[in-house]
């Protein structure tokens, strides 16, 4: 059985984080969605937030784990006996940023492999922060995100 | 007529964005110089002090419109009836970031084009950050930027 | 009035050229299309053939003119006294070599200010060359390239 | 079971190349090398020469069977049921081409993913253009290319 | 005798800055190591602490100077009498900032080259804030890192 | 005495590279500028007067050596005992190439380093390819190249 993991702030999760779950989903035997609690970072949903909402966009998909890490990505693929580590590649600098990482951590856990996957077109100018800068100003956003982060967008920011 | 909206922080304006303005105004019948007013982003300026410097300026230039705004660009399209959005291109960083804006803000505002210009190579290497970078330490800044914003950098870093 | 030259070998014409067409139209009260004819270049199609395939791609499109040129671009908006150069941009290899392209084309004719443009993201991952390659090998291409185009592309390669 | 292929011209096989392929194979029941054969292509070895180096290089590496094909490598992942295509990502400069590619290819061939995976930091700076040119000139390419090839190119290039 | 600065924060001072100070030696007779200390950005180091383990690892390199200045680059390189300002590029991302930076620390000190040196492959992954990042966690960073650098780091997040 | 190397094509000469001579001359004692030879390569003007263009542009440039090269140009490298490779980068697609070729001359001649220079925003969107699109058309090219490169120019696409 091989395990491929999925980190991510997902903060909020996105139709595009979906749509390369179904993706890795096709590839691998179980998918682990590890939810990043990092206390440098600040997010606008708290961690137990960003689970719900994961959880609940992920019902109805098989062969998925979720759940939330701090701590060092290339730890978490150790313990989850994870062989690959699934990224998606949007643009050149989202690249930069994530060939740098790839390669320290094939250094810190060998056995993993980053792979790098291309979202649907539909799905290229979309990101977590730009959803969130559309929602703050009661911008429409539901062909993006799933129903349950459209909600908890529109409490967050008092629409609703 | 056909507006054009030319978006920025302007904190504050240089000469690479006036070089902008002018190329803009040869191409629209009408410009409107939109300053962000994001309540999440801290400034050097005040909102007052950033429309002062660029209403300044722009004496001399017809057909413009300055105006502040908050919330998304995309409504002050709408709200114009701006069939172009202007930006510059001075480099790859920049184009990636507005790659993706360019086409989120057609999502949200279909009718409004957003158009990359390239400034003057002369102006490839000014940015409002590095301005304030040299600013801060006296550094001469004279050749980028408008007199009152040299004046009013001066005041504010307590050399006047 | 103001009027844009579209410059490009169009060999063959492709939707997302199409898309682009529309877009400048919205902006400019003219659109040259211009087609490439450059003696060094290698084309699959000849240069009536592109004509004819551009032209009647382009019927029911109003205030759109199609010409050859060969020579400089930046001579050809002179002479059409265009205001914009339209170029699009899909992807960062196409930015540099435009970037100086642009900053050329200004030193050599200094009203002609380039725009680039985001085509459509249906069509991020089209070019004519991608298409001729497809075409080759009999691939379906019906939703990148009009009518026209397929049925010359399928006589060109023999599989009509 | 799940098929990857790795497409590429293999004009010769490098380190490079075998490092990818052996990280593929951890990721895959079975792997497929599929040597590019395009007619409109000038590649210093025949098809048979590199046929035969790639499979001399893979000697001991088991679940890989070697292919040469022409036609579009979305039709050779359809027949081969292949869910993935491995491609090995460098540089920027790669991630562009490779990106359009990709995005066609999902197009064309909807049940194969593909995948980017980052080579060894040791050949970063490895391709087989660039071996080429070094062989020409009697360079040392020992530590870049398997045995069989090191001795093709010397007699290839006349120095043995 | 021609005297190059080699500027950064330094916090902390990896192998892949000595890597370069080795280069750059090489080059020039003498090179001046300089530790920005910039109010407006938080360090993890104190600048004691950065100037303190920079001239630690840098034991037994003869010809360098190691000082501490806050200001303008452009400021201390007249002051030095720098021929060159040394800057390593490891990826695109590094290059567009520091392009820009170059080409105005020209403008305000045209006696100093701005050149780019790439570091060894083996440290193309390393930067100081992943260091911290792997530190912060108790990350193995012994091949990264001069031996008083990652005393001081399991000093600072408590492992030691 | 530390001898740096400035390799190219120089087909032909253009004042982008005569600033980046007068900049390396800065930095080292002597300039070796390395007309490159390839018999892959087509060029406009022959070898001979490749070389003739580039010896009349530096007469009273002091310190310099011209020489033609074929062969590896590390194998130059180590031959003229060159401590340093002078390169120029204007733009990323330059950046990606030039620093797979920095490594891999490195691996051939470790005591050569590549040395990246970034020439003056004037000559930004200058290259010797886009002279020569220029020239065949009979645009004007007197402000970007040495007056005996225009005059061949001139007379090599029967304009004089």
């Amino acid at each position: 059985m091989r395990t491929a993991i999925y980190p991510g702030s997902f903060d909020p999760i996105t139709n595009g984080h979906l749509d390369l779950m179904r993706r890795a989903l096709n590839l691998f035997d179980k998918l682990v969605v590890a939810i990043a609690d990092n206390p440098d970072k600040e997010y606008l949903f708290t961690t137990e937030e960003r689970e719900r909402m994961v959880k609940q966009s992920l019902k109805g998909l098989d062969r998925v784990e979720v759940l939330v890490f701090s701590g060092l990505l290339a730890d978490l693929a150790k313990k989850t006996d994870a062989v690959a580590i699934i990224r998606g590649l949007r643009a050149i600098s989202d690249f930069e940023f994530e060939f740098q990482m790839a390669l320290m951590n094939r250094n810190l856990a060998p056995k993993a492999e980053t792979l790098f996957l291309v979202p649907s077109e539909r799905y290229t100018y979309l990101s977590s922060s730009l959803i969130k800068d559309i929602a703050r100003f009661d911008g429409k956003i539901g062909e993006f995100v799933p129903g349950i982060v459209e909600e908890m967008l529109k409490k967050k920011f008092g629409f609703m």
